[in-house]
């Protein structure tokens, strides 16, 4: 059974979460940067809008009762509007008023102290859905898009309002990836691998955002700016390395 | 605070785990296939051998009053030898009999029912150290090889030795890199950074082979046989859907 050796970022979202694991995806990337500090509890989920969605957080946190045996959440990431943002017919779709709602309702379960989750140390960042790039969406059968650019758009204004609603940080994936591609729909493939899914280059972008927000919002809990819960092996005590090589909280 | 939702696959050793998170690292490939399984928590430390290993383990592992509020250890990985097998007058040096010795011990703290971290169900595999390419290694001040190709391999020799006289898997990555290299220590550059650490080249032949060693020796835990923890997005319930998207024990 493990221990509670290090403090953790949760990265809550859809398939675009997920696939943070794949080589240069932003989980791997936190990961790296983050090792021997927090580790990345990634709990994306492909699919899934954040109607769905709130019956899971309530699950990946901890309530009251068990909180003082869980593993601390500095940072949860939330990251959804990929699906939500659908056109109406899909089963996937969620109203943006409801997105908006159900997007609060997710930050709440961490923030409100009514909530049985509540955990006022856990900053929460939102991130916006990338744009989506309808000229790569495969076709359909029936042949329909099934998202589209200005509707993923809405959903990324969504999400800066749930923020703004809740005073979270927010980061814009959105703008960072169409900036990127010199505000071009079609110029987006470079970053998104089939215009919803992200390529490595579309997830460095992700990672310097979200990095440049950690350090201008969350400094203290920038990785350049803590220890590791393990001393570096030059400090180890020889003669009696066990005092030595306590965990240090970070 | 982050609830127990996945069990875990525990990697424990040197540098050469530490960077598994790196792209193409062992760590990273794990935590991709096993996405939404297990996940992967990284115990690497540069520079440690096995004599400052065992008080870290101790750390890492649930003692029995707490094992009721811990994430499972599904599979440990212990990955050890590199540092031990430094020449005699390194700081990091530990004598083949006492590596043997205290790699055993590492096994023990899960595997003996007298031990405080006894944990039955967790699965143990040990890894051999990666060959030594001395070409590679950097001249040093005073100017003396610190590792050696020979005695590498007898600490390679020394984990296998360990893992038959406490019965657990062992995933060869000596000798399969050795092999992939035509048994040519020049050649082993295709797959060692500095003669020493790994390249994604050296991560693959370590996936490569621990993954054979799970499919064959422990097939109920290789990722193809797992379910996920939470349903794919199609069987969720739309009119309900917080009875549908239980967590499963997988």
């Amino acid at each position: 059974m493990a221990a509670i050796i290090q403090d953790a970022i949760m990265l809550f979202g859809d398939s675009i979460t997920q696939a943070g694991w794949t080589d240069g995806g932003v989980g791997a990337r936190l990961a790296n940067v983050y090792s021997r500090k927090f580790d990345v509890l990634n709990r994306g989920l492909a699919g899934y809008n954040t109607e769905w969605a709130i019956p899971v957080l309530e699950q990946c946190l901890a309530n009251q009762q068990d909180q003082p045996h869980a593993a601390k959440i500095r940072i949860l990431v939330i990251w959804f509007g990929a699906n939500d943002a659908t056109i109406s017919s899909s089963p996937q779709h969620v109203p943006l008023p409801k997105f908006i709602e159900n997007t609060k309702r997710l930050v709440n379960l961490v923030q409100s102290p009514e909530s049985p989750y509540y955990s006022p140390s856990t900053r929460v960042i939102l991130i916006t859905p990338p744009p989506l790039n309808s000229h790569q969406r495969p076709a359909r059968d029936p042949p329909v898009a099934d998202r589209t650019f200005e509707i993923t758009k809405e959903y990324a204004e969504g999400v800066k309002e749930a923020a703004a609603a809740t005073k979270v940080s927010v980061v814009d994936v959105w703008t960072a990836i169409w900036k990127a591609a010199g505000e071009n729909e079609a110029s987006m493939s470079a970053y998104l691998s089939d215009g919803l899914h992200l390529k490595p280059e579309g997830y460095a972008v992700v990672y310097k955002t979200l990095m440049k927000t950690i350090k201008e919002e969350h400094a203290d809990l920038h990785y350049e700016n803590l220890g590791s819960v393990f001393p570096s092996w030059n400090l180890v005590d020889r003669a009696d390395p066990g005092p030595s090589v306590q965990r240090i909280e970070i």
